[in-house]
């Protein structure tokens, strides 16, 4: 059942609001929709996944990113999810980079977090299902996001490479393992076996990687976060040497906030395109 | 003294904030500048004001409106002023729609607004000049602005039209003395005498008004505020009979937020560039 909470027009398409019951996190969730205008009754459009960072809910990316010029012209639909499980009843942490705001795109499987940290899930089978049953999209999904979104993106497309088209990411946390947000989150969702956590760390995932995805990773290079949490050549490198097609690039003068990802969201809506609306 | 806030760049440009010290309030104000990448060394760039709404800071419009890709490939610089006088020393009210936040664009001249609340002269004259005296612009200036803002524009253009080259307006309070918003705001600023409100109500101005500017009014049809608020057919009304050059579009199904002017922005700034960017 889903619940709209809010609708605007932009760009002639629709900018809603939406809550519903999750049953994969245990609690209601909002997340934010954009569809382009219909030409035809029947169109049904393919879908982009947003995943945003730390802090963020379905709205920094709607309102900051500028995204649905593109999307509206490109006849692609926008999910933006939020970044973990919500209400009173859910466990959180005082710190910004666990717990609520936090969820890593992760199933968890330590106390307190476990019975709602699912965010694996919800991101991956029960929010597309909702989405493909209730609005007019096709089942044709791509992914994208930024920094730990940019993480859940890259993670998520690693490990279910049949079920998008494309992935893409804006500064993402691209080897979890080995900075202190991943640490802290995988240490505290997933427990002190590291092993465990490979499963959610991009690096890893991608070295064992059988099939191949069109990815996309831009970074900017004045970054605040770059070295010490985000270390894209560790993704490089590994997909050097197992040639998978990454393309990294590198901008000069930019920074890891919203107008960073405004400014390049024109050419990542371009990259999904190419693979989103044009069948094999 | 300009106090360099934060910098990121943006669509290869710069968006500043600033911190100074303003003579007119007799505060510290912020304000918002974006600056495009510069061709030349001594290039210098004409100015669009953009005035805020009601709540707002420097910053919505810097961070929702997406104006920077367009102003950057037009080689417009964008200037965005706080919306009243701040600090603790400022008198305030409990209302979101009078004190900060809701400084109107007018010279208060009643207890206890007067000291502070001097937004009419901050706009037209000291910021200009500051901002023409440390960045790399010209002295051609357009002017626009979204609801309380609108009606800042279209004002302080109408008294002033040989500052600016154009005017613009999303939503804007066409008519203050006639709706609640503006009754409220001008009794409290300027006192019970109506007929000194009339110096800050675009429609009368514009029935007055002997130099004409060109002036385009974006309005949704779904606007909350349109009819009890807004008023554009009060001034659509003066200005065809005044013969004045108002271009007035009506959007069907566009609301009164950011996500409208983010449509829309390009086509404001596409007018403004007309008139900033061609010298007669």
């Amino acid at each position: 059942m889903l619940e709209l909470v809010s609708k605007t027009q932009s760009f002639d398409g629709s900018q809603c609001q939406y809550r519903h019951r999750s049953d994969a996190l245990d609690c209601e969730m909002q997340f934010s929709i954009f569809l382009p205008s219909q030409a035809e009754k029947d169109q049904r459009f393919p879908v982009l996944y947003w995943l945003s960072g730390l802090t963020c809910t379905d709205e920094n990316f709607s309102q900051k990113a500028g995204a649905q010029r593109m999307a509206a012209e490109l006849g692609i639909a926008l999910v933006i999810p939020d970044t973990s499980p919500r209400g009173d009843s859910v466990a959180d942490n005082e710190g910004y980079d666990l717990g609520k705001g936090a969820g890593f795109y992760v199933n968890a499987t330590q106390a307190p977090w476990k019975p709602h940290y699912q965010m694996y899930d919800y991101v991956v089978k029960e929010l597309p299902a909702l989405v493909e049953a209730n609005f007019p999209v096709s089942d044709r999904r791509a992914i994208s996001g930024h920094s730990m979104g940019g993480h859940g993106a890259l993670t998520i497309a690693l490990k279910n490479p049949g079920r998008y088209t494309s992935v893409s990411a804006f500064s993402p946390i691209c080897n979890p393992m080995a900075c202190p947000w991943g640490e802290k989150a995988l240490a505290a969702y997933l427990g002190a076996d590291r092993t465990l956590w490979e499963e959610y760390d991009a690096t890893v995932l991608l070295s064992r990687a059988t099939a191949k995805l069109p990815m996309l990773v831009s970074q900017g290079e004045e970054d605040q976060f770059l070295e010490e949490q985000l270390k894209p050549n560790a993704l490089k490198a590994t997909a050097v040497a197992a040639g998978y097609p990454l393309k990294l690039e590198f901008h000069a003068g930019y920074d890891h906030s919203y107008y960073f990802i405004a400014t390049f969201i024109e050419q990542h809506l371009r990259f999904h395109a190419d693979f989103l609306l044009h069948k094999d």
